[in-house]
């Protein structure tokens, strides 16, 4: 059975609904972090936009105040590690700081006993 | 009468308990944005530096998940204006996301008076 093509308007309505609703935590820190003050836009409506974002990403897993700054911390802590360690890290996201840390000690392991074998 | 000069240890151990003791929530942002991993540092040490001045930047007025998001914002939202903007926000140190907002909107609003006065 062919389903019925929907009309334009509906399929530009689904679309818009779908990129609000459908975003994940990450791409709502993505959003968060690229919004920008439009030539003709007002501050009240990029603070809006920025805590609406910021809101969506940081309460997803839970009101709870650690919870939410070690997602702060993990978001500095990942764009502060060596960039392949930091690739490597985001690779696997890592829904928590402790696990995001051993990863990158693992990594970094595994990097200098490449390091060391070269040098052999 | 004259004080009696401390021995040039007491001076170093005072002076670096002052150091972190004395911070500002906003020196501790700071301090969170400009961490770095050491050539030789370990990331669990960065993490533990990263976790300890975000937790003393964002628990700084309550550990409220709301106030600690709205300062999230805040930092967001001062670096997202034009950058006279952001500079006169700055300078105010508004303590909230909204008296920001208001000071942005003002400022703008004042620069553009001035602009169209010049243009007439």
């Amino acid at each position: 059975t062919t389903a019925r093509p929907e009309p334009p308007g509906i399929c530009r309505l689904k679309k818009a609904v779908l990129q609000r609703v459908g975003l994940s935590p990450e791409q709502h820190r993505q959003r968060f972090r690229s919004l920008e003050l439009t030539e003709a836009g007002r501050p009240f409506v990029l603070a809006q936009q920025l805590r609406d974002s910021c809101r969506k990403w940081l309460l997803a897993g839970g009101s709870d105040a650690e919870t939410i700054i070690n997602k702060v911390v993990l978001e500095q802590f990942i764009s502060r590690l060596p960039k392949r360690t930091s690739q490597w890290v985001q690779c696997h996201r890592p829904a928590s700081l402790d696990l995001a840390i051993q990863l990158a000690e693992d990594q970094l392991a595994a990097c200098s006993g490449v390091v060391n074998q070269t040098n052999q």
